[in-house]
């Protein structure tokens, strides 16, 4: 496997400053080049590459900007080996150096194994790890065990923007040959021990307002006779949860998918410094105390919080007004078997029960703002098998079996339109710093990664 | 008297742009041209004019601007007359035709009986009345029934710069003969039936904040693990008040003054229609149906409003934030006998108490940022009494003997600093407009007052 290639090649995709956050024609510029140089890679491994037009973006402001290409690019289509799908960005947040960095962001600097600069680890290094793990077959001039399709965008960062039109557009053609998906756009929740992760929390963000009046009043000219929209919201946001997070919303837990042995095994078996994880977020003590409750409560039971209010005064200082409509934000993190439209009664159903005892002259309103489902694999699928053998061969251990308690708008978009079995399959570790200042990959686990792949392609041939 | 002249000199007066509001060195400018008008008339009144030095307002973007002069005026000082000091001030809001209005604000202009422009009932339309007061003894070479002194500020609505430092040096030279302080700058509350204002709400204004950390968490991360800052917010924002208005802070009803039958019947006498008063105010429904209960609750008993946030997620869309460190504000305003520091700990103490009770890992602080004392006057003062007396000569009526929910921090400060009795005793109704657009002063009321100021001077020494 020539690593040292797949370094220099690293090195030449993080100096192009393919952000796509800030809406600059001259970023934009740099985005494109970026999907053309990964155009060509790709053809030099011997794919057909498509790159389909991304169309344009409307910004808030009027001014319209092109959405750079999404690769489609696929290699081999033996139907007597399983075809592999590889979803990757090669986008990065925005980078400067006066931000904190202590290396030029989009010049790749190796220091003690680590390899610094933006998109590193989020996502191009894990791309070309993929790739060089399909390099390393055809520099060896071996077959490749599995079809490999590669599905790469430049927009990730920015919302994905376009990519589920494509996915939709492509499901019965490029996707309908399609038997596993896989991402690896996520971190290890270690520093060393590699992690396999198999689902994700969904999320119901709600909306509730209360008004009197568009206007809002002075305190001392109405403080007294008026059902003020702030009390009756603060009552209704108060009967949501109770000081240990248990949601107090009736019938919510109903649905919740009962606690296996097998699972809580999982979580026992996780490779997490409770001591070191509380430190590094600064939080003096969490609701739990051991790290199998942590876990749990972070991926596998659903939370409510509470976000903030819109329409009250929240500026520095002491300002007499009372808020004459008002319109409080929360969110349910979702997990399986949750329905989205059962919980949406349910939240509807409590908070006008709780209204109508204020006996209130206001007007409510409750509104589901955003619904995204929860996303759960089958961890006994053979790609997460041939993953964990992979790993195994590549690292000598087991991976920690993981969720992530966000949703990752992606894995679902994929779960949903093509309805194959989609993996996360992370390369980075805990401490790579994605989206903040100095984000690296160590070298460690770029050549590692690389191998890995290349291990689980075999691995995958074997158990098809 | 004069009124014709008296109308000119309004005119004039309206006519000068004398925005306190926006720092602009040309509409400080104006103001100084308005203080030095407003001095020259009170010269040729036969007046002794002080035009002291205000020195300088520094801004918060560094810039210093000049602080227009207050004037301390006499005229008479008759050991035998009691002495009466009118306070007034001649800056106004600011206004621009775009704003809405229908007749260009800078120009008097009279429709219907109505004289419209800015500053017009706020509050240069009153000083002027006063000054005709004076005037009409003058021009009938009357001698003066009282001794009168002047204090005319131009920072009014900028919030009395300069003001209180004045009062506290001239205490024991200006203002030593001054038996009795007179403020006509607020409403009647009915169009056509005089008022005369006694007290005002105080306010106590406090902040509590609720930290985890000083970062804000994502909440697909950290959701479920934690006593969630906002969480604990609400709950003691929700601890504060009922859905009746009532306050839930134990004892704070303790001090309240008793109500009285005198009192009661006050109340009963005043003119307000509800039915219009709900309808001007677009509010659905009071927490009272009584004109009594609504007076009472807005003038006699405190009230809590929670006025909002800072910390938290403010904006449109739907943010997935746990806010990381919360500040909630919420004030009392407070009536006779409420002691202010009693509250204070009050408050403390029952939010402390809520808080501990909730068993929460966060750090929580509460402050009072900002305390106003109640104003009440005895209405059994002389110059109450002639006040009644001269209302019922020239409009036929008793006034309606009103308070203020809000507090009037000039009250305030003559109260505290020169402990005479002071009055409000207002010219304008209740639909004048101040700070709105299309400010207007009744061509009546303003003619109706100025005789009403004179027909006061004259009671005031009956009664000395």
């Amino acid at each position: 496997m020539d690593l040292k290639l797949g370094r220099m090649t690293l090195k030449e995709w993080v100096a192009v400053e393919s952000d796509s956050i800030q809406p600059v024609p001259r970023l934009r510029q740099e985005l494109f080049r970026m999907m053309a140089l990964a155009a060509d890679k790709l053809r030099h491994l011997g794919a057909s590459v498509d790159s389909v037009d991304g169309g344009s973006q409307q910004l808030p402001n009027g001014q319209t900007l092109p959405i750079p290409p999404i690769i489609l690019a696929e290699l081999g289509n033996d139907p007597k080996k399983p075809t592999v799908c590889f979803y990757g960005h090669l986008d990065v947040q925005p980078a400067r150096r006066e931000d904190g960095w202590l290396t030029d962001p989009y010049t790749l600097t190796e220091v003690d194994g680590k390899l610094y600069g933006r998109g590193a680890t989020d996502n191009k290094g894990p791309v070309l790890a993929w790739i060089n793990a399909v390099s390393a077959f055809r520099a060896m001039e071996e077959d490749l065990p599995v079809n490999i399709k590669f599905i790469i965008e430049g927009m990730e960062e920015a919302g994905s923007v376009a990519l589920e039109e494509l996915v939709r557009r492509e499901k019965d053609r490029f996707f309908s040959s399609v038997d596993y998906v896989v991402i690896s756009d996520n971190l290890w929740i270690s520093r060393r021990k590699p992690a396999l992760t198999y689902g994700t929390r969904g999320n119901s963000y709600f909306t509730v307002e209360v008004k009197c009046r568009d206007q809002d009043f002075h305190s001392g000219t109405f403080g007294g006779i008026l059902n003020e929209p702030m009390a009756d919201l603060i009552a209704l946001l108060g009967s949501l949860v109770d000081s240990s997070g248990h949601i107090l919303i009736p019938g919510i837990y109903d649905h919740l998918a009962p606690l296996t042995e097998e699972e809580k095994k999982m979580y026992e078996a996780i490779d997490l410094d409770l001591e070191e994880y509380r430190n590094s977020s600064q939080v003096k003590k969490f609701l739990f105390d051991t790290k199998e409750e942590i876990l749990m409560h972070l991926w596998r039971y659903p939370s409510l919080s509470i976000h903030g209010i819109e329409g009250a005064f929240e500026e520095p200082g002491a300002k007499t007004v009372i808020p004459g409509r008002v319109i409080g934000k929360f969110s349910i993190r979702l997990v399986p078997h949750m329905n989205m439209s059962v919980v949406e009664t349910q939240v509807k159903q409590h908070l006008e029960y709780i209204f109508s005892k204020r006996n209130s002259s206001n007007q409510m309103v409750v509104s589901m703002a955003l619904g995204l489902h929860p996303w759960i694999a089958n961890v006994k699928d053979n790609q997460y098998l041939a993953a964990k053998r992979a790993i195994k061969t590549v690292f000598g251990t087991e991976p920690d079996m993981i969720r992530d308690g966000s949703t990752i708008p992606i894995a679902n978009l994929f779960q949903d339109v093509i309805q194959k079995s989609v993996m996360m399959l992370p390369l980075g570790a805990v401490d790579d710093g994605e989206h903040a200042q100095n984000e690296k990959i160590n070298r460690w686990n770029y050549i590692e990664g690389s191998k890995l792949f290349a291990a689980f392609f075999l691995e995958m041939a074997k158990l098809h």
